[in-house]
Order: C-alpha cells, then sequence, then structure tokens
C-alpha cells in the first residue's frame, strides 16, 4: 500500500470496453487498456445460428462485458505495477438503453440454452431500432391520455428507449417476456455482476424509463391503455428502487475481485451513461456550462436548478447527471458522422493525393483549405439533418439539405457548409435552452473531434457566441466513472465525499480557449438566421418535401 | 461535274470552326474537318499586348474565322475528291450574340494599328458578361416606359446581348463607338466577308438585338431614354435591312473563292445561329415538336404559327428560325456542366478507379449505377440552377439546392438527382409553353449528350411524359447550315426552294424512340410537383436565400 489511491473507470461503448486507472489525488491517467467485443455488434444473424435476424435488429452479447473486465483490470494493474489495496473504487459506465431480460438470479435469458436462439433474449442495444412501431403507439396513446410526463422527453418517447423494446419483446416474443424475471439496463446489470446487488441508477431510469425522481413511472393505468398485459410490469419486471449516482451499490463480488486482481469488497458505484458520466469529467458540476460530447454524434448537457420544459430536448431529469440538479440533455444526430460520409463520398481523388503528398489525412486537408475561406465565401448553408433531426425538431425522417451551390463550388466550400450546418444546429439547442430559463452561459466540449479539429471548434463559437473550453481527457467517459467511483469509496477510503469534489481534483481543462470572433459572429448571424429559415420551413410543417421522399424511396426500395 | 451535288455548312463554335461537306440529295455527311482558332477565347490579354482585360470580358479574333474557311474548305474538298462546280452552296451558322465594330470597309476595327490596343475594338463573343450594368440599366428603363418588347424576351434582356454590348463600347470606349461605322454580329461579318454583302439575318437581328418584323427595333426615343447618345444608333450604327433565313445573301467573291478553292458565285446564305440552325437538320420545320439541343446547356426550340408570350423565354421571333413560322426558343444554363461539376468535384477516387477497371468511363459508370435503381428509390431532389436559372425565371442569382441527403446517399444517387433536375427543369419549360398555346407534342433531341446518356434520355423523356426521338447527326449545326445554303442555291441549281423540302431530304432521325414508362412517369408526377413547389418557394421570392448567400459570398470575397 502507498499514499497514492486509485480509482478504476470502465467505459462500455458500441464496439468495445476501456479501462482507465485514475489516480484520485490528481485525475491522472495513469494506464488504459480496451478490449473489443468478440461478438461485435450482432445485426445479421446470432451466434452460433444463421438464420437471419430481423430489419433494424443490434444486439449483443453479455458474456462480451464481462470479458472486458477479464481482460482490462488486471492489464491496467500491471501496467501501472500498483498494489491492488490502493484501488479504492471500480466504476462503470454505458451505452443506454442497452437492455436485456435476466432469470431471478440476474442470468441473461440469452445464456440459457433454452432461450439461446430467441433474438428477443439478447442484448438490444441501443441502436436497435425495430421497436419504432411500439413507440409511435405509445407516443399516440400518451398524448391521447395528455400525460405530462411527454413534455419531459421534447414530447416524445424514443424508439430506443426501454418501454418501447420491451413492449416489442412482448409483442414478438411473449414467451420472452414471460420468462424474464426482469428487464435491465447493461448499465445496471454489470453491477449486479460486480456487486451482487441489483441498484438501478438514476440516469438510466430516467432518461430511457420515463421515470422520475417525483412522478416515479408512468401509472399501471397507461401501461394497461397500451396493452393490458403491461399494466403491471413495473412491478412485475421493473424496480421502482432507484439510487442517485454515486451512490455505492456495493463491494466486489469474491468472484469478480478473482477475475479482476481487484480487492473483494472495492467500492463500486451505480451505473452509468457514458454521455452523463462525461459531464463532471468535464469539470461541469453546476448550471450554466454546457457540455457538448462531439464525436460521431453531438450530445448536449446542462444543469438547471429548477426542471424546465425545453422543446425538443432529449430529457430532463432529476440528479439524472449530478445529485441536487436537474440534468438537461439534447442531441444531434450526424456530426463526425456528417463529414465521414462527406470524405467517404464526396472527395475527388485529387484531393486524397494532395492530402498523401503533403503528409495529411483528407480530413485535415479539407480543414486547412476550408480555413483559409472567410465566413459566408462558399455561398452555402446546410441543414445538418442526414440522420434525421434529433433536437430540437424529434424528428428522423427529416434529411440533408444544401443550398447556394454553383459551378464553382468546391469539396472544402461543403465541408465547412457541413460543419457551419451542426453550428447552426446547435444553436438552435442553446436557443431553445436558453428561452426556457436554462443558462447556457460557455461551452466545455469533450469528445474526439475538439481533439482534431481546430476549425470546427472556432465556428462553433462564432455561431454559437459562446467561449468554449475543452476537457482535458481524451476517455471523458471512463474519467467520469473513475470519479463515480471514488464517490462511492467516500472520503475515509481515499475518496470524495461528493462528485463536486471529485471533480475540483480529478478533472480539469485544456489551456486552449475559442472565443467569438466579433467579424464572423456578424456574418454568422445573417447566416444563422438564414439555417433558422430552412429549419422552420423543411423542419415544421410547411413542406414535408424530405418525408414525402422518404416514402417514395421506401416504396421504391419496397418494389411498388 | 457529276449528278451528285453538295452543300458545305460551316459552324462556327465557341473554340473552332467545323465545315462538313454534304450531298444535297440525301444529307450524307460526306467530309469534316475542324480548325481551332488560333487565339481561342481572349479573356486575360489582347494579342501582342500584355495589359490585363477587365473582368468578365470574353473576346475573339476575326482572322481566326477567316483562318477557319482557308483551312478547313480546301480539306473537306480534298477529303471528299469532288469538283468544286459540284458545290451548290456555302452556309455559316456562329455562336451569338457575338458582335464586332467595324469600319465602312467592312474592316474589323480591331484588325486596324490604331484600334488594336482597345478591348472594345475586338470581337465580343456570348459570354462577355462585362455589359451587366448596362442590361440592368435598359431593363429598369424599358419596364418604366412599359415597352412591350420586354414580353418577346420572357421580360428581360440579356447582358449577353447586341444593345448591352454596343451601349458598354459606349461607356468604356466612346472613341470606339464614335469610329465604329457599324456593329455586327459575327454570323453577319462572315457572310461579308464570304459574299461582299451586308445582309442582317433575322435570327440575330430577333434574338439578339430586340428587333422584330412587325415592329422594329425600338423607338430612337427609347434609346434617347438610355442615354443621349445612342437615340440614332439603329440608323447610325446598324441597319433596318433585315433578310429572312435560307434567303441568298450573295455569291462568293472571286478573293473568297481563291481562298477556299470554290467558284466564285457560288450561293451564301444569310447567316445563323449555331442552335437556331439545328432546328431543321433535327427534321423540324412545324409546330408541335420541340428541339432540344442538349450539351453543357439546353436550348429549347419550337415553332408556333402565331405570336405568344410565354414566360421565361428568351426569345419569340418572326422568321427566327423557320420562315414563316414564330420560332420560341427557352433555354436551360447548366445541364452537362453540372454533370461535369460532379464529376470533377463529388466524385470520390474508388469509382474513378472501378470505372478504369471495367474500361468505363466515370460518367459511364455513374450512369450505369445510377440506371440501376428506380424512380425515387434514392430519395433525393435537386434544383438544377447551379449556374443559375435561364427559363422560365430568369435569374442568374439563383443556385443549387439539393434535398433529401442521408448518410446512405451514394455519388450515383446525387448524379440521378442531378439528371432528374434538369428533367424537371425542361418539363418547366414545356408546361410553359403548352398552357399559353404553344404546342410541344413531342421531342427531338440532338448536341453532345442525347449520343453518350441513354439513361438521361429515358428520364427525360419519363419526366415530360413525350416520346423523345434523336437527330441522325453529330454536327447539326454545320448539316443546318449546309442545307440553308441548298436553299439559297435553289432548285434550279440543284438544291431547294424551301427549307422545308429540303429538311425533308438532307434530315433524318435514328431509328431508337424514347416512351415515357408509365409506372416511372407516376412517381416523376409526384417528384416533378415537389420539383415545383421548391422551385417557386426559391425561385419566386418566397425565400430568397440564394441571393442573399450570393451577396454575403460577394462581400466575404471583396474582403468587406
Amino acid at each position: 500500500m502507498s499514499d497514492r489511491k486509485y480509482a478504476i473507470g470502465v467505459d462500455y461503448g458500441t464496439e468495445s470496453g476501456r479501462a482507465v486507472l485514475v489516480d484520485v489525488a490528481t485525475g491522472e491517467q495513469v494506464a488504459t487498456a480496451v478490449h473489443p467485443y468478440g461478438d461485435s455488434v450482432i445485426d445479421e444473424t446470432l451466434p452460433g445460428n444463421d438464420i437471419p435476424l430481423p430489419p433494424d435488429f443490434a444486439l449483443q452479447n453479455p458474456a462480451d462485458y464481462i470479458e472486458v473486465l477479464r481482460e482490462t483490470v488486471p492489464a491496467i494493474l500491471r501496467e501501472a505495477g500498483i498494489d491492488p489495496d490502493d484501488v479504492i473504487g471500480v466504476g462503470t459506465d454505458f451505452t443506454a438503453c442497452t437492455m436485456l431480460p435476466i432469470d431471478d438470479l440476474g442470468m441473461p435469458l440469452c445464456m440459457k440454452p433454452e432461450w439461446k436462439d430467441n433474438p428477443c433474449a439478447w442484448i438490444k442495444i441501443w441502436k436497435h431500432h425495430a421497436a419504432q412501431p411500439e413507440a409511435n403507439r405509445l407516443n399516440h396513446i400518451a398524448r391521447g391520455h395528455g400525460e405530462r410526463f411527454l413534455d419531459r422527453y421534447g414530447g416524445k418517447i424514443s424508439s430506443e428507449w426501454l418501454i418501447p423494446k420491451i413492449w416489442e419483446t412482448l409483442n414478438k416474443a411473449p414467451e420472452v417476456y414471460e420468462a424474464a424475471d426482469r428487464f435491465l439496463e447493461a448499465a445496471d446489470w454489470i453491477v449486479l455482476q460486480l456487486t451482487g446487488a441489483e441498484r438501478r441508477n438514476s440516469c438510466t431510469a430516467g432518461y430511457k424509463a420515463i421515470w422520475s425522481k417525483r412522478e416515479g413511472y408512468p401509472s399501471d393505468d397507461f401501461f394497461a391503455a397500451l396493452d393490458a398485459r403491461l399494466e403491471h410490469v413495473v412491478d412485475d419486471k421493473l424496480s421502482r428502487d432507484i439510487y442517485p449516482l454515486g451512490h455505492r451499490a456495493g463491494g466486489l463480488t469474491q468472484e469478480m475481485a478473482r477475475m479482476t486482481g481487484l480487492r473483494p469488497g472495492t467500492a463500486v458505484p451505480v451505473g452509468n451513461v457514458d454521455a452523463h458520466v462525461s459531464v463532471p469529467a468535464a469539470t461541469v458540476v453546476e448550471p450554466g456550462r454546457m457540455v457538448i460530447i462531439m464525436g460521431t454524434s453531438n450530445c448536449h448537457m446542462v444543469l438547471g436548478a429548477q426542471e424546465r420544459i425545453v422543446e425538443g430536448m432529449c430529457g430532463v431529469v432529476e440528479d439524472g447527471i449530478i445529485p441536487g440538479y436537474f440534468g438537461f440533455e439534447a442531441g444531434q444526430s450526424c456530426v463526425g458522422d456528417h463529414f465521414a460520409w462527406f470524405v467517404d463520398n464526396c472527395v475527388p481523388a485529387a484531393y486524397h493525393e494532395e492530402a498523401g503528398a503533403r503528409g495529411l489525412s483528407t480530413h485535415q486537408l479539407l480543414e486547412k483549405k476550408a480555413a483559409a475561406q472567410k465566413p459566408g465565401e462558399h455561398g452555402l448553408i446546410a441543414l445538418d439533418w442526414w440522420n434525421g433531426n434529433r433536437s430540437i425538431l424529434v424528428d428522423v425522417d427529416l434529411a440533408g439539405l444544401l443550398v447556394g451551390a454553383t459551378l464553382a463550388t468546391k469539396p472544402e466550400d461543403i465541408y465547412r457548409a457541413l460543419i457551419e450546418a451542426t453550428a447552426y444546429g446547435t444553436r438552435v439547442i442553446i436557443e431553445a435552452f436558453d428561452k426556457n430559463g436554462v443558462a447556457v452561459n460557455e461551452i466545455v466540449a469533450c469528445g474526439g473531434l475538439p481533439e482534431r479539429n481546430r476549425l470546427l471548434m472556432q465556428i462553433y463559437s462564432d455561431v454559437t457566441g459562446r467561449e468554449i473550453r475543452v476537457a482535458d481527457t481524451a476517455q471523458a467517459g471512463a474519467l467520469g466513472s473513475a470519479m463515480f467511483a471514488a464517490v462511492a469509496a467516500g472520503k475515509k477510503a481515499g475518496g470524495y465525499d461528493s462528485i463536486l469534489e471529485a471533480a475540483q481534483h480529478m478533472a480539469r481543462l485544456k489551456d486552449v480557449v475559442y472565443r467569438p470572433n466579433p467579424a464572423h459572429r456578424n456574418v454568422y448571424d445573417q447566416l444563422f438566421a438564414e439555417y433558422q429559415k430552412l429549419h422552420d420551413y423543411f423542419g415544421r410543417g410547411r413542406n414535408d418535401v424530405m418525408k414525402r421522399l422518404k416514402a417514395l424511396r421506401l416504396q421504391a426500395l419496397a418494389g411498388a
């Protein structure tokens, strides 16, 4: 044992799990290890089975999650060369809603021979989209009943969330529904595996299961209106015991200690979600600063002292991000994905050659060329809806738009216009929060994009008129999980008594600050007015051409 | 001398001139020769001078036109091995408005040492765009005076046309205006060179010089309202003697006969314009069939028995295409140019490699991939305004639009959407004619695109709901000029007494017919409704975002 204490954060992503060993006093990330899931995302056939899965299925194998612990935790202990006695806690975060049916002992049904060939017995991950009919029906009924919970979710429950996914199982595989003792978020299941205790966390319950601290779940009457068989789903298949983030779920079991090389009883906090756990890792534990996790998509998180209803937010959850505050979440469904699509599909050979000759990636070359322009110079404006619009329109049937192209338009022009479009989309979200009394005075960015694209950061600052700082970690999820682990361990064990305290010591920002350029802001204000006009025209029903094009596309593909 | 008689057509394009020797009885194209202009398009500095030209200047050297005759006519006579006595006529067609100032002997001012360093002394070709301020002012004044001639030109006189170009010379180089005995279309100047006679043709006079058979030029009062110095421009610098197409301008001069190897006195018809002369070469000498010359841009020509006012047409001119009819012209400013832009700027390396491996051009590969789709399958719609909109909106400040892109959108999807957009644009033009009593029952295509892109032809047929036939000549311009030469020679000399008769014998269609596919039409009717809605929203002032983006672009480029 030494004076230095450590916490481990394990971040479960879509393709792999990553463990990071963090110095509790300083936040230094001492060692890291990644393990890809053996079965990755299961969307064609189940393991050991060659029957094709239905469309829109996206499953995972829970054994892969255990393998992550078995491989990565010993690896980081070895790499750091530390005494396991000095590890005071191990925390986890997960994609969500990523859910599974379990038996009364916590065993996933898909791990039992009698259920292994039933797709609904497996883990449905966040991007499983086969419950859209159930989500549509749920929203229709909820609106009919005037259910107020809709307001907390921007007016719409997503097909990605827990209740539609459970209902889908009831419809497609009632025998699985029947056999399931409970349905659980993977975020809570991994904690159950680590500690032997089921301690459902307030983040997934609030953001994905229509639960709120003050109102609980929707009423049994509402569930009965969905489907008589669902009337008692909460008591029969879920649980009303929900624990705030940072709460100590329990101590590591003997078996898990043996597998990971950690000490039995090591503190484990309740589960968390990858995006939400990044907020304190980006130093934000109070209202006023928005955290944007920028990657393939953007996730916007901000805290407030009161519950506010904001158009198109993904959710507002008390204790959902930081205990004691209302956590607001909004999102853009396509950001880095835009740029990747563009580079893969729209950039001519000469650019790839020039990039190669100059020792740059194609993204870097495009960024350099685009950065040489003044705002407005390319004459373009885009709507960033290549993958629909999450916030604030909550409409997956919207699609991309580019206006202003001429024969002089170059690839870097379109690249820059796409970056700007995502910045305008973020400004729409910020203004929706601001208008409804949720202050956004400043932005902290984390995720992959802020590290790689300075032009993008400057454009976001110019467009939003906010200063932007960048979290000083490439692994905000794992760091946040380690921080909550230190809170679960508590001050006496060498950790912290609150996530605020943990953030003061373990999280920090880079020195760089992006500040709005006044001349750029003026042009971007004009361009943003154009964006808003197009946004409302195409997004609020004045011209539903995007939906009609999608319907024609589906007809054509169906051979109709 | 033999029984076979021949006519020569010389087609003066933007980069080169082409002569074709045609069998008068059959239309067979016996020999052809091309000569590129030595000075090409002069847009940087004048020959023998290194002072930069002002922006938007596009000039040419008249000596290059003479060189075309000197090089190509002897070459085709040699190639065909025929007796010059058997050549009964030589006709010409030109780009327009391509104009020049001459002295009293017909000598271009730019060929005189005292004027050779003055840009306005040279030939301003059709795409010389420096007279926009004069065109704007002219249109403003004409609207203020309620000048009815505007109706004949879709409401707007183009900066490419004769009066703005003359006025520009008066403003920028009054000494050139003063020194010029007359201003002339190059189409008429080359006839003056061939015959020694100035015989201005009804086509360029009507389409480019605001002349009509019934009303003549605008009044001296109108010209005085433009600029007091222009009051007598028609009588001082032009001519009121205008001759119908096919009229014999004269016989070949001794000097020209010596240079070309043809006989003195060989019949020469009045000049003509490349697009317009293609109409009879596409067999069309009567109302009801529209000729579309498809290349970098589209030119739409249709005949009518009455004058009709059609929104956005380029012009309606009595005797302007075929004597005895009103010739209607409309156009799309960006067609092949769209596809070329797309291939140059938006197609990834993998496509070029695949095309190479399959022995295809990139265009052919995209066409193959796009042809495998059903209408509507790509989910996209575009407005074909990458180079503004000629007909029917007459607005160069409009720009391109693409709506419906998703992360699944592939290059062939956009390629097909651009083709379809140009087809929708053509349907808008056809419907404007139809609605105003100018029947378009069928289409005949000529130009470069119909030869190369079967998918495009089928889409045009499906979208317009019209059968499309294709002219059986790759050189419709030169063939048409040879046909008018045969008319100028007359029946006694072995030619024809009318262009109708010439068309019956010398022009033909290919066997291929593109017929609308009823299932495709149904989908395209729905897509066309979407196109129209976007067309009107962005094109008729409801959202002038394209103009505002252009203004911002110009500001940014000016460093404002």
